[in-house]
C-alpha cells in the first residue's frame, strides 16, 4: 500500500472533494476551448468564480489545515505521504497568504484585460493595453509581498509556477545560456547548413490529411485515443487531465506549414504522456499530478524536439505523411529534417526554433523582473522590449505584436511563468543524456521502439507524480536538476558538427 | 427588479454555489455520454459522487436552512421569491429525509444494476436482473416511507419527479385514457387509412446527409446552435443545460428509417426551447429551470407530435427532406405524411406511434404501483407484463427484451418516472387547444412563423421557469393542469377524421 498513516489517509479523505472540484474545473476548462457555445462562457464564468471560492474555503477548513499540520509532525511519513503533505501545506500557505479581495481584483482585471490586450494585438495599440498591464504588474507585485519574499519580490512569483524556483537560479541559468547561445546561433547561421527558410513552409494541406497524420503518430506514439485520451480543436494548442484515465490534448489547423500542427502535437503528447504514466494508487490525491511547470515542460520538449526533430524521427514518420500529404513525393526525408529544423532569428516566440528560444525567454524574463521592482515603468515595455530583442537576436519588431503584446501570459497574470519554458528545455536535453547512458536513444526511436522510451520516463520520473520536489525529482531521476550544460551540448551537437 | 426581499436575496447569494455544482455536474453527464474517453468513467464516478455530497451538505448547512425557514414565514414575498422558496424547501425536505446510507446504497446498487440489465436484455435473461430489480423495489419502497406517505408509497415516488402529483390523479387519468385510447385504437385500425408499416422505414441515408437535414431543421425552428446551444451523437438522446446560454441536445443516427433521428432531434429541441426561453434575471436560481418532467415533456412532445407530425409541418420540411436525400424523390409530401404517422401496436415504447404510446405508460404505471406494495412479486413481473401487454395491445412480447427488461429506467432507480410521459403528451394537446384560441396554429406552421408558437410558448409558459408549481402554471397558462380529454380529442380529430 502506498498510503498507510492514518492520519494521512484521513487527510486523503477529506481532500476527494476537492480533487473533484478540480476534475470539473478541468472539464469546464477543457469544455470553454473546444465545444462551448459561444453565449455560453457567461454561465462558465459564474460557475467558474464559485467553484474557485468554494475550492479555497475547502482548502482551508480549519479542522482540514490542523491534520495536515498534524501530519506534518510525523517523522515517520514515507515518500508518497511526506509528499502530500508537502503539496497540501504548499497550497494552504499560498491559500492563507492572499486575502480574498487581492484574488476577486486579480480575477477582475484578468478577465477584461484578456479581452483587451486581444483588441489591442489587432489593432497594433499598446496604449489601450498599458493600464491593465500596469494593474498586472502592480497586483502581481503586491502577490509577492504578501506571499512573502527574502531577496527579490520575483522569488514569490516563481515560486507560484516552480515550486522553490528563485531568481538567482534563473539569472545563473540564463547568464550561463546568453552567452552560449549567442555562439551557437553566430555558428548555425554563418555554418549554412540548417536552413533560415524552407519551401515547405509555404505548402498548404487539407485539414482532414492533416488530422489523420497527426492521428497515426499519436498511434505510433501508443496515445491512447478514445480509451484514457483524445485530440481535439482548439485556437491554442493544450493539454488537460480530468484523472490519469481521462487526458486531452488539442491541436489547430492553420492550413499551410504542416510541421507547426504536427510539432504541437508532439509536444502536447508529451505532456499527456506524464500525466497518462502517474501511478493509479496516486489518484484522487494531491500528488496525482504533474509535479511542475518545469519538468512538466521538460516531457513536452523531450518529444517535440529531442525525438521528434530528430533525423530518426523523421525516417519514421517520413512513410506517414508521404501516404497522406500528396507534396511530400517532392522532398526526401533529408529535406523534411531539415524543414523540421529552420533556424532564424524571429520575433515570435512561439514560432521560435529550439536554438533562439530561450533568447525570447531570457528577454521576457530580465522585463519581468525589472518591471515588478518597477525599475521599469511600463510605459517603457515597448522600447526596452525592441532594444533588448536587438541586442539579443539582431532584429528589431515592427509592430507590436512582433514584440511586447505577442503572448497571451501577462493579461491572465501569469508573471513569473516565462521562465518554465526553459527549465523545460534544460530537462529535455538532461534527460537525453542521462537515458542514452541506459538505451540506445536514437536506435529506440529509428525502430520505433517508443515504449522503452516512455517506460525509462515512466519509472524515473512520471510515476511518482508530485511525490518529491521538482529538484529532488530530477536529481534522483537524471543526476542534475536544472542545469543548462546538456542543452548547450545538445544544441552544439546538433547544430554545429 | 424581479427579487427585491433582502432575505431571499441573501438565500440567492448562498445558493449560486449550487446552481455551480450542478452546472459542473450537467456538464459532466453531457460530456460522459459524447466524448469522455472510454476509460474516463472511472475518475467521473468519484467526481461524481464526491460532487453530489457536497451538494447535499451544502444545501443542508443549518444557516441556510435557517434563511430559507425564516423567508417562508414572510407573507409579502412576490410571485418569484415565493417560488425560490418553495423549490428550496422542497429540495430541503427531501434531501433531509433520505438518510445517507439510503443514497449511498441506491447510488451502489443503480451502478451496478445499469450494467447488469445491458447484460441482460442482450442475454435475455431476466433472472440475471432479477435480484438488482428485487432490490431497487426494496429501496424504492424504503425511500417512499422516509420521504412518507399519506394514501399509497407510490404518491412519495411520483412527487420525486412531479411535485405534488397523487397516485388518485394519475389512476384517474389513466382509467379515461384506456377506455378511450382502446376504441381510438381499434378505430384507426379497422378504417386502415393511416398504414402500420411504410417503405421508408427500409431506406437507409448517409449519416453525413441526415446530419445536414437536422441541423436545418433546427435552424428553421431558431434553435441557436453555436451560439448558445449545441446538436451532438449520443448512444440515447437527451436534453442538458449549463444555464440558459448554453443548452444542448443529442440524437443518433441509425443509417436508416430516418423519422426516427429527424424525431428525436424534434422532441429534444422542445425540451432545449423551454430552457432557452426562461427570463435571463432567473438565471443561477433554484427556479431557473424547467418547473417539471411533466411540463417538460409537454414542451417536447409538442413540437415532436403536435408541430411534427403535421401535414403543414411535412409540407414546410419537405423541400429539405428531397434537397438532402435521394430516395424522397420517389415519394410525395402525403406518403411523408403517412411515414410520420404509422399506427401499430408495438411492443417497445420508445418507438411507439403517439396514439399507442399512452398504453405502455399504463402498463408501467400499474405494475410499479402493485410492486412497490408488495402486491405482485418481481418474480412475476415478466409474466404480469406480457400478459397485460397482451389486453391493452393485443401483442404479447416473446423475448424480455421486448418486454420487462426494455427500459433503462429501473435500472437506474427510477420507479414512478413513467407517468410524467403521459402527462406531457397531455400537456401538448391542451396547449394546442390553448393556444388555437389565440394564433391560427396551422396557418403559422404552414407559413414557417415558429417564432409566434415560441413566443407564445414563452410568455405563457417558459420564461416563469420553476417559479409557480406545475398544475398552478398550466391553468394560469392553458386554462387547466393534467387533464385527459384534449389529448383523446386531438388523437381523435387527426386519426378518426
Amino acid at each position: 500500500m502506498v498510503f498507510e498513516n492514518p492520519l494521512v489517509k484521513e487527510i486523503l479523505e477529506k481532500y476527494r472533494v476537492l480533487w473533484a472540484i478540480e476534475h470539473a474545473m478541468s472539464l469546464m476548462s477543457w469544455d470553454s476551448e473546444t465545444y462551448m457555445p459561444r453565449e455560453g462562457y457567461r454561465d462558465r464564468a459564474v460557475a467558474r468564480a464559485e467553484l474557485s471560492l468554494l475550492q479555497q474555503q475547502l482548502l482551508l477548513r480549519p479542522e482540514f489545515v490542523e491534520l495536515v499540520e498534524k501530519a506534518d509532525k510525523y517523522e515517520d511519513l514515507n515518500d508518497y505521504e511526506r509528499g502530500v503533505v508537502r503539496v497540501l501545506k504548499r497550497s494552504i500557505r499560498i491559500a492563507r497568504a492572499l486575502p480574498p479581495w487581492l484574488v476577486a481584483e486579480r480575477a477582475k482585471v484578468t478577465q477584461e484585460a484578456m479581452v483587451v490586450w486581444r483588441e489591442a494585438r489587432v489593432r497594433n495599440d499598446f496604449d489601450l493595453f498599458k493600464p491593465y498591464l500596469e494593474k498586472i504588474f502592480d497586483l502581481s507585485r503586491k502577490t509577492a509581498d504578501f506571499l512573502g519574499w527574502d531577496k527579490h519580490p520575483y522569488d514569490a512569483l516563481l515560486d507560484l509556477y516552480e515550486e522553490g524556483l528563485k531568481t538567482e537560479d534563473v539569472d545563473r541559468i540564463l547568464g550561463v545560456l546568453k552567452t552560449n547561445l549567442k555562439q551557437i546561433i553566430d555558428g548555425v547561421l554563418s555554418k549554412g547548413m540548417y536552413p533560415r527558410e524552407h519551401p515547405l513552409e509555404k505548402i498548404p494541406y487539407e485539414t482532414g490529411k492533416m488530422e489523420a497524420v497527426n492521428k497515426k503518430i499519436l498511434e505510433i506514439l501508443n496515445y491512447p485515443i478514445g480509451v484514457r485520451s483524445r485530440l481535439d480543436t482548439s485556437a491554442h494548442p493544450f493539454t488537460i487531465d480530468m484523472g490519469i484515465n481521462d487526458v486531452r490534448i488539442t491541436t489547430r489547423y492553420e492550413g499551410v506549414d504542416f510541421k507547426r500542427t504536427m510539432f504541437s502535437v508532439i509536444h502536447e503528447f508529451g505532456h499527456a504522456l506524464y500525466q497518462l504514466q502517474i501511478d493509479p494508487a496516486l489518484s484522487y490525491t494531491p500528488i496525482g499530478g504533474g509535479v511542475s511547470l518545469g519538468v512538466h515542460e521538460g516531457q513536452s520538449r523531450f518529444w517535440e524536439n529531442i525525438i521528434g526533430r530528430s533525423r530518426e524521427f523523421v525516417e519514421f514518420v517520413y512513410p506517414i505523411l508521404r501516404e497522406n500529404l500528396d507534396f511530400i513525393k517532392d522532398y526526401t526525408p533529408s529535406d523534411i529534417y531539415y524543414y523540421f529544423n529552420t533556424v532564424k532569428p524571429s520575433f515570435i516566440r512561439v514560432d521560435a526554433d529550439e536554438v533562439t528560444y530561450n533568447m525570447h525567454i531570457l528577454l521576457r524574463t530580465e522585463l519581468e523582473k525589472l518591471a515588478i521592482t518597477g525599475e521599469i515603468k511600463v510605459s517603457d515595455l515597448p522600447e526596452f522590449w525592441n532594444d533588448y530583442m536587438e541586442k539579443l537576436l539582431g532584429i528589431r519588431p515592427r509592430t507590436y505584436g512582433e514584440g511586447v503584446l505577442q503572448d497571451i501570459h501577462w493579461s491572465m497574470g501569469s508573471v513569473g511563468y516565462f521562465p518554465t519554458y526553459t527549465l523545460g528545455n534544460m530537462v529535455a536535453a538532461s534527460m537525453r543524456y542521462a537515458m542514452e547512458k541506459e538505451i540506445k536513444l536514437r536506435e529506440r526511436v529509428a525502430s520505433g521502439e517508443f515504449e522503452t522510451i516512455q517506460n525509462w520516463q515512466k519509472d524515473r520520473i512520471h510515476k511518482y507524480g508530485a511525490t518529491y520536489p521538482p529538484k529532488e525529482l530530477l536529481r534522483k531521476a537524471i543526476g542534475v536538476d536544472y542545469e543548462p550544460e546538456h542543452l548547450i551540448r545538445y544544441l552544439a551537437e546538433k547544430y554545429l558538427k
